[in-house]
């Protein structure tokens, strides 16, 4: 099975099975928002190529950030404005021709990852969410993934959260991810300001300026995952992404924020995910199959 | 196939076959936040004895305001406190001993019959949305009706909104609910100085204040449905209930507050409902099946 997953800093791809990336196949380039298109689908080709090396398969499954477009098999990821409306599974039928190949968001791929392997193990509701430089998800819903008309169920920044109306690059207001994505918060801490630049310098400063913006973006969060319960009733949210350990407490800033309404909203539980790294890989080739 | 609706002002019952409500079967009695559980039984118990009638059933299907534990059977209606946790499904068995029984959220039931019979036909993606007293809901996602961990999935009343921070009956603030229903539409507007005291009186006056009501609340369904779908990609919403008629341009203005996102998010039609007063009867035996 070869797994792509194509995200707004980097493109990966490896032969994984089951929960096993094969060694030495996993492959990486650099994407980013100055790259062209052309470049995009050159570092996807590499990749491909890269991780399937001599190897023949006959599945291939692609995570991209989105939105997307499934039905036509198009990518328009948000952080690379080189791909709109873009034929990446097209691109992946003429590296590896006559494969059956499954596009979906990244957020499900993850999410596929930790239902059947890890944080969500044994429930049938999962959302699992990504606080990075994007705030992204996934959606298992009474124990299937869920796509939505175009496949792009899961985009959990694009919640509103009231109390918050930070401008988001979706064109909205008061987004989650407008207000607690890494980048966000950081931008948030310097207009009180704060002089660092980056989440790391925002984790490890004593600034209570920071302080505060780690905590307004836990909030905001579990203000957002309190929402989405209400809408599709949740059992588990598994949290991962860099962002996401900016504090230790930060998971029980978010629960705190989340458990303001009806008990069964409250009743979510909201817990780190458990596969690093490895998920958006490992998620990937569960698309396919 | 017995058919239940129980809401906060009213529950009924009928006999139902397909889309058709059996003539001289359908049964309605008061309820109510007044009400204590044995008055709430007893209206239950006389709806279910008068749409039976002599009839045998072997299916029933009951559509309850929620929140539900459907895994338990259990209902605890936010605008009739006199139960909670009550365990409507075996009051049910009771009546119709030996019958196969499905419990649901009335959400779910108006969705399911609009996803089948109205509004939603030959989408597979459908929110049903009531903006009424409440705001309740339910979801078809990937052709099917949505339950979640514990059946409260389409909850959609209980989505936060940008911008606003009414104090919602669930605990929470600035829910979509508690900013644009048609009492805290009135309550909203009475505090800006308007003297009516109802809906009716809302939609029919001439007062630029009760036109900004109505302006806030329609503004309000729009950024929720936008946040909805950004979590689950919806193709169609079909919004009924009475405060949805409250302005010849009400759902205008939803689509105007809906269209600030995603090309994806923009892309869902919102349309009226088709059924009318019927659906949470005709929903509610296809729950059953």
């Amino acid at each position: 099975m070869l797994a792509v997953d194509f995200g707004g800093t980097k493109v990966e791809a490896a032969l994984v099975v089951g929960d096993r990336i094969i060694d030495g196949t996993r492959t990486r380039r650099p994407t980013g928002p100055d790259r062209s298109a052309a470049e995009l689908d050159a570092a996807v080709t590499e990749v491909v190529r890269g991780a399937l090396g001599t190897a023949t398969v006959t599945r291939v499954g692609i995570g991209t950030a989105g939105p997307v477009d499934t039905v036509r098999g198009l990518a328009s990821p948000l952080n690379t404005p080189g791909w709109r409306d873009h034929p990446f599974r097209d691109l992946v039928a003429t590296l590896v021709p006559g494969a059956d190949i499954v596009l979906a968001i990244d957020g499900l791929a993850i999410t596929l990852a930790e239902h059947r392997y890890g944080a969500g193990r044994g429930s049938d509701n999962v959302l699992g969410m990504v606080v990075s430089t994007g705030i992204g998800g996934g959606l298992v819903i009474d124990g299937r993934g869920i796509s939505g008309a175009n496949g792009n169920a899961g985009h959990v920044g694009h919640i509103q959260v009231s109390g918050y109306d930070d401008p988001c690059a979706c064109g909205r207001r008061g987004c989650v991810e407008a207000t607690a994505s890494g980048p966000n918060s950081v931008r948030w801490a310097q207009s009180q300001g704060w002089e660092g630049s980056t989440g790391e310098e925002l984790a490890a400063s004593s600034d209570p300026r920071a302080r505060a913006a780690i905590e307004r973006s836990a909030r905001a969060v579990g203000l957002a995952i309190a929402s989405a319960s209400a809408l599709v009733d949740l059992d588990i949210v598994a949290i991962g992404g860099g962002f996401s350990r900016s504090a230790p407490d930060y998971l029980d800033l978010v629960r705190t924020a989340a458990d303001e309404g009806f008990p069964f909203v409250r009743a979510t539980h909201i817990v780190p995910a458990a596969l690093g790294d490895e998920a958006p890989l490992i998620g990937a080739a569960l698309l396919a199959g």
